[in-house]
């Protein structure tokens, strides 16, 4: 069945790269992405296969159904762009100022619809039912997979598959990891509301500058001291503002930050001892606070046993060279929200291009990826899919 | 001779009202003060007292000269305004949009021309030269003091004094203080050069906001530990400015400041504490940074026997009801400069209004003063003019 | 009748250092002065002058009463030693091993009986009433002047004045301050309660060294942020322990300190302050605590009219060359008690010994006085006792 | 063979349980190990195994060579005992007051020797050579390993496997852990030599405590900020000690402290960044410093292959309910050693007393062991020693 299924991804490689370059010229932005869900839906369309739109937003389901009991297995490929101006020099350039598919997510979409239309070819002989999850809006919170999820992309699905193409790494590795594998990004705020006055007279102020610096140095002991150095986190104070003359007492000041963890129980305890050390710190000087802690999407947190499953299921491909456990990595993905409901894992496709010794990094204007990475990560998807029902 | 000047200048009130009021409808901002100059240089010149405009820019300094051998006395009055609407409910509201005389420099001027005059009228009973400083531009760093000295204003001079009319006491106040009675204002920036970076990977940057909030914090110390705490000091962290996105480390930070001393040693010691503290803290986290410290005027020190002098002068003013010390203002005054040169002091003449039990502070845009408050100037001012030749 | 005084105190001279030396011989520790009182109190016993042992202790006050109606005015000594090795080479050096009259106490007592001898030779042209008030452990808090006030020594008494021979400036100086002239000094004692553990695992304790550390850090914007410029004060931790082996996590940690201030309303911002940063900082890390403010002698403060009036009488007596200002003096004084309840002054009379250009600082092992200054002393204050009656 | 191996193991638990209690009853200190090298040596030599003693103090290694060519495998057991007094209530309790196998090592004696024994039986049927390393003073930096290895105990080694008999974890289970298991474990002595003075002269002064107060703060920003936050890290500082009476500034202070790391770089990135803040820190207050970083055992750092390997063993006993990957332990373990020079791994054995459902920590007076696990240990490492032929 494998050998089959291979035949035809490869038979289809260049479909997969026009639809890609395709793709790569019209970018859009997340939650603005109406042509890209059409051009997908009607792909599907056109096969008859069955799709429905707009689910939870501009995202798109297809569903093949195999002729044969068995379970429900989704594959998921997000497909909208970034806010960067294309600054590569090749034929399939952005056509659109200032919008670009700088993550690879339109590689994403063609993998997955070339999977999808050769799993349809042979549905007479497979098991089970594949849910193919063209998601929007994974590069700007909140996300298309929660909206996605409420909307009942995952009614009935028993496992759950998806990767990154991946340009740090050579076309050939699969990078897995069990557990904790893409960090919870969350945002904070903190107003420090001081008393302001004339800088000559400090005893007649409250010194929010002073203050909010003490926060910062404070801030640090949560990660030195109070989270089991077995964990990673991170707690970044990246702004902090309060101009003034040079001869005032700041009356107040602005700090704006991040926190990454892998741990749910880890990120809120960190919520929480962020108010403590402010509520502290303010204290200690009699200032007044604000604090807003906004939740970005969680870690994305891998099954152990369908990650060792996928790890079989790679080196049943022939292309993949190099099997690896990944590093821990503090980005985050909204794949997260589909690890909640239902096992699966999501892991890394090696995708750095032939040329470029040492690749531009993601979300970089010259960013793109080895379109041969494509056929690997529909390989090993299309694997997962169909081994799943044998396995276990 | 007092009783004589005394009653000129009672009998001159209503020209000193009605000068510091035509003044007070044209006020002009600092180094900008040329029809004042010309209003005053054009007073003198009427009663034909020998007079020199363009002093150091536009300062004016007239002398009268006694009939008898004596000391030369110089007294001395600013006559610039503030970039200040003026709110107040008068007839006399400045005609200017958005500059004020919000200091009471118009009253200084009217009181400094009414005794030029008086004085001018009994020269053939006095002894000694009578200088009069009219200065422009005290508002406003580097000030007009210092320009005019290089000008020649003080050449001869052997005694000065000053005063300022104040809207925090009442009228018939006078404040004194022997050494340091206001600060020196000085001025501080600094910049830390870090390294930016993602705010998920604190461990390839240098992150320059810790380290300007370690620095905050470390700066304390000056004040606490290493100024001898009989003497004053204040060092304030008046802007921190690091604006960035909530996932990035910053780069840089920048922090504005001044810093208030009454002591030159004292001075010139922070300013150099502040550096080690920086250069400490930045080897610390291995930051850059640039530091400059931009000097002020320097402390008023008044001189000990000229300021007991002037005490026995105001004794001799029968509207003078309180003699007291001030305590340490904070603030600056380029009087400084003068008594570098020469012995003099500085003080300060309650000038509260009647009808305001609060009163405004100065550069308030409803500021005003008790113009009465003029008359008692002009008396201990003339006092000590004449006064200095017999005492001692 | 100045000069009638004087004439006595220069022929008293040699008696005075007699005494003086015994008492050098013979010094007792604070609150074990015995022998010392008794000597005192035969002193006066023997010139049949009224006195009283046992006042608030081993106080003893003597009573000299005048022929003429007029103020009661009390002059106070101290004559209590310190528990020092006495290791200057003179004939009179200490007999008593390991305690030493190291603070010039022994020349107070010797001046103020000698004085008293001389009044009481001259009362019956006196006015008023002199109270003589020979005061126990001043070295040691709480000292002897407040049990002394409690006992009545202060009753009746409408003005008081002490001296401290000053070895550090030269005899001939007098030195006065109105207002404070001497700290206030406080004692405080923090005892931080972390949770301790191993030092591996910092996220399963509350660091008690980190978090005394902050508190450490925190307290120094006390002084340079909330206290006024323009007062003096110091907040010193000076003891910090915290003793663990090198692989834990210290369960608690005490730090103590002393403040020094010169006005109430500052000493109990102070020591309100400290709680409150305490308070934060423990908050901070989830540390409890425990605070002891321990109130040492107020600060003396000087009333102006007696110093003024004090000052003139230093300018009566000859050997008075140079009368100035001393700068505010961290130590403290429980004359304070005094002050607080009657008016007067008190103030330094210069005592360097010839022989020693540098002079060794109170409470060193070598520590002297030159033996001519107490005759100074003897004058000023007996200038004071008479005068007050004439003057004001 | 391992059939054979197992039931030799099984016939021999009452001999293991018996050298187990009887070493237990007679524990002997690091370094000092006299008379249980003696045992261990004679149960070689009454056997007729090769044996050699005093190996680099106190160790003892056999050799058992199989009759085949094959791999040298290397198997490791520890006999020190710790400086505890036992305060368990058993027949077999320690007869050594205030010493006590408190962690286990005679139950890795136990196992080894009659693993050692059942291997010799069986040397005719077997491939390689067996080494068996009693290693002594595991217990107490230097360690013994270190010396043992210099002294020849590695000499021809291909592999190395050792234990640890763990009583945190129920009887039936294995953990191993891939790449770092156990942590370096440093200890750094910091001494800030500041100025000492007068708690009221911080002027004159160079504090200490507050330099050593901000030190501490400081230093929490190296694992907050500059190691990676994928990479585990514990900088404590365990000890500061600057005791004074309350009215000085402190001269000195002193820091003690422990660093864990994992990994060779981050552990030198620390004993160096651990000096640029001091560095820093002292700068910022002109103090000196005194820096010493004692480098304990490295991190014990498992290879990949050998403990695949290892998890694969263990799959063939029985009694092995669970395998599962271990936290990271933060403890040092000299077994780091041998992993420097051959592969090899190091897992922890089950070992938690039944009837004590929660059992006491290693180190504790009432620890124990429950002795099944000793069966256990040496199945799993009889399988690794004669499977290790077999594999790969």
């Amino acid at each position: 069945m494998l050998e089959k299924l291979f035949s035809k991804l490869e038979a289809s490689y260049e479909d997969m790269v026009a639809i890609r370059r395709y793709l790569h010229q019209h970018p859009e932005l997340s939650f603005q992405e109406d042509k890209t869900a059409k051009f997908i839906q009607s792909f599907y369309e056109k096969l008859n296969i069955e799709v429905k739109g707009k689910v939870g937003g501009n995202g798109v389901v297809a569903r093949v159904y195999g002729s044969k009991p068995g379970k429900t297995v989704a594959l998921r490929a997000d497909f909208d762009a970034l806010p960067i101006q294309d600054e590569k020099d090749v034929p399939y350039k952005s056509l659109v100022p200032g919008v670009m598919h700088a993550c690879g997510h339109d590689g994403h979409t063609a993998t997955l619809l070339l999977l999808a239309k050769a799993l349809n070819e042979l549905k007479d002989e497979l098991e089970g039912t594949y849910v193919f999850i063209h998601q929007h809006a994974e590069e700007y919170a909140p996300g298309g997979a929660k909206p996605m999820i409420e909307d009942g992309c995952l009614d009935g699905v028993d496992v759950i598959f998806g990767t990154h193409l991946w340009a740090g790494e050579p076309t050939g590795t699969i990078q897995y990891r069990i557990g904790p594998i893409m960090a919870a990004a969350d945002r904070f705020e903190i107003e420090i509301q001081g008393q302001g006055g004339h800088g000559a007279q400090p005893h007649k102020t409250k010194d929010a500058i002073l203050t909010a610096s003490q926060l910062v140095v404070n801030l640090q002991q949560i990660v030195s001291r109070r989270v089991n150095p077995v964990e990673s986190a991170v707690v970044t104070v990246a702004s902090f503002t309060a101009q003034n003359a040079f001869n005032v007492i700041a009356d107040k000041a602005k700090l704006v930050g991040t926190v990454r963890t892998f741990n749910e129980e880890v990120r809120t305890f960190i919520e929480e001892e962020i108010e403590r050390v402010i509520h502290g710190t303010c204290f200690t000087s009699d200032c007044a606070y604000n604090y807003d802690f906004v939740r970005g999407y969680p870690a994305v947190v891998n099954h152990a046993k369908e990650t060792e499953f996928l790890i079989a299921c790679a080196r049943e491909v022939a292309e993949v060279k190099t099997i690896e456990e990944t590093e821990l990595q503090m980005g985050g993905e909204d794949f997260a929200y589909y690890l909640e409901k239902v096992p699966g894992t999501f892991f890394f496709t090696g995708a750095k291009p032939l040329d470029n010794s040492q690749g531009y990094p993601h979300h970089h204007p010259k960013f793109d990826i080895d379109e041969n990475a494509m056929l690997i990560a529909a390989k090993t998807l299309g694997t997962a899919a169909i081994n799943i029902h044998g396995k276990e």
